[in-house]
């Protein structure tokens, strides 16, 4: 019953944030972990407190509608601005507003194959203007739809992981956070892969590039390179280049995201777990100790190895303990529901 | 005297994670902050293995020295490889060696322009390997070249704020901590402008171009647009183009940088703010409560102000408890000099 109670707080992802399980030293505190003492509503609560947080925190962002909005802006006024112009582009052309669209999407990549160029003084202006721009919009995109594609597989991700694993929650917990970044990083790739096979079928196929030169045309895409030598001249090829470009570059550009991600969570886990399992000093408890009352509480152990693994820095730390001090009114040096009531009648 | 004493103590960034000015509380506490106890080598001793997990961390990222070699064995081969096959690539030559060298560059900036192509086969399959290797090193560097900046220009940047610096301490860091990405991205941007204006006035008058076709080519290969259609022909503008395309494209990549620094940045005072001056309740005290004493201490506080900020997650809180259980050895819920001597003697 009670190891049942554990496994439920553990899965409800509650913010108390320093739940233990009872094996591990419940019984040394004074009031037991399995004996709440108050509020059946706590945990809902602190739920919803949480939640707050997070929801602001993704407010503040620009979402994903709002990029995919700018991405459809920035295109639109790109293909009328350069279907007026493009009797100033020279270069193999189709169809009018298809090509202005491509050179957009060319443009905006950085992948710039050069079978189409502006050809006077005012169009080269516009396209120095509308790389920069689109630069940053895919910027923008490439951090937002690893985000989206992340959110939307979760779901998927837990359920495979559930299925699969036995032991107990904390581990699941940690197989969980662990595999995240690792799981994130073979979709990109699968992904990846996709796309440079579809690329260069097409080429091979449709545009009628031998199977080396479309493979070629497809990494000089994909990785931005463009020398132009070789790209998509025909009418359908532009159709599929619009559509194929800005996903294998986006794809392209995570790639390297998560290549990154992965690094530097390996390295954080080693550092970690050098910080964790050296060896501690009566120095280091005295460093420790926060309310010089010659003991180190399990929070007091907690802050300390934050900030010598520098997860939180001194300016952090001070400003927290300024509001501390705000806080704790009747100045015990600790909070209690006796302070909240102090600061309620200062009012 | 005791108010120089703490002030130096905040200035020698010593690890002692939640000293605060006498000032804010420190009567509250069993004993004074000015008054140390013990060891005089406290304060070393702390630095000591502060710096430790710091230099710990540096070691296991590639240095910039190993990311310069790679890219000067990279380019070393890819000359090599490009001399021999230069008679298979097509498009205006100089130099036999300028040229491989060139190309190189272009290709794994992504710049592109297409002036020098692959002509057969092999070469092809060569560039592909070349561009995706040359990406992963342009982006080792990129980061790598943002760190050594930093790390080269903080001391004139600490010093130019102690001189014009009023007020505390603790303003000062705050300022310090607040105006770092800042400084960084103002640098970058001068940089940029830097490679910019050299870029258009070496096109202009040592390639001829007109100033607007200057510009317009300038702004295409910091992009690594690289259309093409205008770029370095001429031995000397080949040999100019080597430092500046690589120079100028990874000043580029770390403006991006920066910015979405800043942002980031930004967004997360905000969210630390939302989270600091948020009303405390009654449940808010019963989930940060972690020794089940009814109070809540700094320690505790801090600590879950850093979870609901997203800060840390529970599987950090968790390994950080089991090794102070560990470390627990007379299980009395808090850590003291007895804990450390009774571990030493069950060794």
């Amino acid at each position: 019953m009670e190891d049942n109670s554990i496994q439920q707080a553990l899965l409800a992802d509650t913010p108390n944030v320093l739940q233990r399980k009872p094996s591990e030293g419940a019984k040394r505190f004074r009031r037991s972990m399995s004996t709440p003492s108050s509020d059946p509503v706590q945990t809902p609560h602190e739920k919803g407190s949480s939640l707050k947080a997070k929801e602001l925190f993704k407010e503040m962002r620009p979402s994903f509608r709002l990029v995919g909005f700018l991405l459809f802006i920035y295109l639109l006024v790109g293909v009328i601005i350069f279907y007026c112009v493009m009797d100033q582009i020279s270069g193999k052309q189709t169809n009018r507003v298809l090509d202005a669209l491509y050179f957009c999407i060319v443009t905006m990549t950085t992948v710039g194959y050069g079978d189409l160029v502006p050809d006077n003084d005012t169009t080269k202006l516009l396209a120095c203007a509308f790389v920069f721009m689109g630069m940053a919009i895919i910027a923008l995109f490439v951090s937002k739809s690893a985000d989206y594609l992340v959110e939307k597989q979760e779901v998927l991700f837990f359920k495979a992981l559930h299925m699969n694993m036995k032991g107990g929650e904390a581990k699941m917990l940690r197989a969980i956070e662990t595999n995240r970044t690792k799981y994130k990083f073979y979709t990109n790739a699968l992904l990846l892969v996709i796309a440079i096979v579809s690329g260069t079928v097409f080429l091979w196929k449709v545009e009628k590039l031998s199977l080396v030169d479309s493979f070629y045309c497809v990494c000089a895409t994909v990785t931005t390179l463009g020398y132009g030598d070789k790209s998509f001249s025909s009418k359908l090829g532009r159709i599929f280049a619009i559509f194929w470009i800005i996903m294998s570059t986006i794809i392209m550009a995570q790639f390297f995201m998560y290549l990154a991600e992965i690094y530097t969570e390996r390295r954080q886990k080693m550092l970690a777990k050098w910080v964790l399992t050296r060896r501690i000093t009566k120095m280091d408890l005295e460093a420790a100790d926060l309310d010089d009352d010659r003991q180190v509480g399990a929070a007091e152990f907690v802050v300390y190895k934050l900030k010598e693994l520098g997860k939180i820095s001194q300016e952090e730390i001070s400003s927290f303990l300024e509001e501390f001090d705000k806080l704790d009114v009747d100045h015990s040096g600790t909070l209690s529901p006796y302070d909240l009531t102090l600061a309620q009648s200062n009012q």
